[in-house]
């Protein structure tokens, strides 16, 4: 293991160098919190980007040489984060991950045997891109970085990840794990869902349907089916392990369609004002 | 009424100066084409805002008023459309309609007795502004601006209508109106649809949940729900005017979200591929 060295004073792993991994090496580094980061990455184009940037950072070769570190941030693909949360389970490393879903994996590290140093997160990084080519500090901090903490986390895991993260900038906010699983569901898989639905749509139209459709192309449909253009690997997987409530929030949005295509002006004219009022966009 | 010289050799008539209507007015006068633009509009508030910027436009008050003019542009809401196409009947005017939905309205003018010298238009604006404050001669210039006619329509009236509108600047095609309103109902009424759902959707969240989403607001929520901030009462109205193929659109969303949350990552990264392809976002 190489060693990369830094002005910090906690020793830290990162499992996954793709966007958000890659963004994390960027932020820890911007904020000088580590002496030495760690990463162990099993794409070899990932990882030779990352280094490339990065010559310093120390390369792991399996997950056992991580469990000497403070802290390891697993930015693995979604289905693979319990396993890993399990493997440190005898470590002291305090094990954050940054998975979109949360009560899936958090029952998945339970029925293992738990690892009461497990920090359930999700930074909420917001972009379409994927991979460590646009890895970036600004994804991890200004950001809401949500921690759904449970029954069995342990208080100072839980106080250590959150004073970590502060330091990093990210803005730490606690949510139950079903509740953000929900939450998430409604804000931002079924629109992912939605966005890929439409493409299926449009690609599914009679051909000179579709041909005027794409000379047309009206901004509502660009600016919906923006978020088709995340990655569909980590989609499918997010759409697999949260399938409940996006199914629920689903078809609420069905029923909801078909209740507001029988409305009138005054029920629109309170939404309008309600969108009005989000803080983005 | 007064009179509003220009270079040009046509007289224009204008009814219904909100986004639409003003913005007419300015890729009319950028282009020339007009030797008098006349206008109809029942709000004062928004006659007195277009004629601040444009003191030479004669003012109609009332739609025989439009009659001697080469060409009459409706731009009222769509449930109005049809009555001032009707109006026009025995006048030599090419009637140009710019609403959103074009099926119903063609229906309307058959069933009161038609006008061969009416054009169905649909201009793709794309944007959430309303009223003359925002218009802006690009809103109708460099973008597509569908035309479709019927049997009835005069093929000297199409003609006409062409030639005045590449003028402009607009990019005319011509497509039959039930395929019309079918790709619009994907492509623009279901996007704002779904954008009001989600929106009544967050509002409807217990109220802890909502203070945990509104803190959170991921972008994807934000992007899909950017159309929300569109015009209620044009809205509610173009929803009622074309029901069935936004229900029949609505309902094919709904199944392939269903099949899409059972599916994988080959199917997403077709979509992905799709959406690329897209010109626009």
């Amino acid at each position: 293991m190489e060693s990369g060295a830094g002005a910090g004073s906690v020793e830290i792993g990162i499992i996954g160098t793709g966007l958000i991994g890659a963004s994390l090496v960027e932020a820890l580094k911007a904020c000088g919190a580590a002496r030495r980061i760690h990463v162990l990455e099993p794409s070899i184009d990932h990882l030779s980007a990352v280094r490339e940037r990065h010559p310093d950072l120390a390369v792991a070769g399996d997950v056992e040489a991580l469990s000497g570190c403070d802290f390891v941030f697993v930015c693995s693909p979604p289905h693979a984060v319990a396993g890993y949360v399990l493997s440190l389970s005898g470590a002291r490393s305090v094990v954050i991950d940054v998975a979109s879903v949360k009560a899936s994996i958090v029952a998945a590290v339970a029925a293992g045997g738990g690892n009461p140093r497990f920090v359930p997160g999700h930074p909420l990084s917001g972009g379409t891109s994927s991979g460590p080519a646009e890895a970036c500090a600004d994804i991890i901090t200004r950001r809401p970085f949500v921690l759904c903490p449970t029954e069995q986390t342990d208080a100072a895991a839980l106080h250590e990840a959150e004073v970590l993260l502060r330091r990093i900038g990210a803005a730490t906010t606690i949510v139950e794990a079903d509740a953000h699983d929900r939450i998430m569901a409604l804000l931002s898989h079924v629109p992912h869902l939605i966005a890929f639905s439409l493409v299926e749509q449009l690609a599914a139209l009679p051909e000179a349907e579709r041909a005027v459709a794409l000379q047309l192309m009206p901004n509502s449909f660009a600016s919906v089916t923006h978020f088709a253009l995340s990655d569909p690997v980590m989609w499918a997987d997010i759409f697999a392990q949260n399938k409940a409530a996006i199914a629920a929030a689903a078809d609420q949005l069905d029923r909801s369609n078909k209740a507001l295509l029988a409305g009138g002006p005054e029920l629109l004219q309170g939404l309008r004002t309600l969108r009005e009022g989000l803080k983005s966009g």
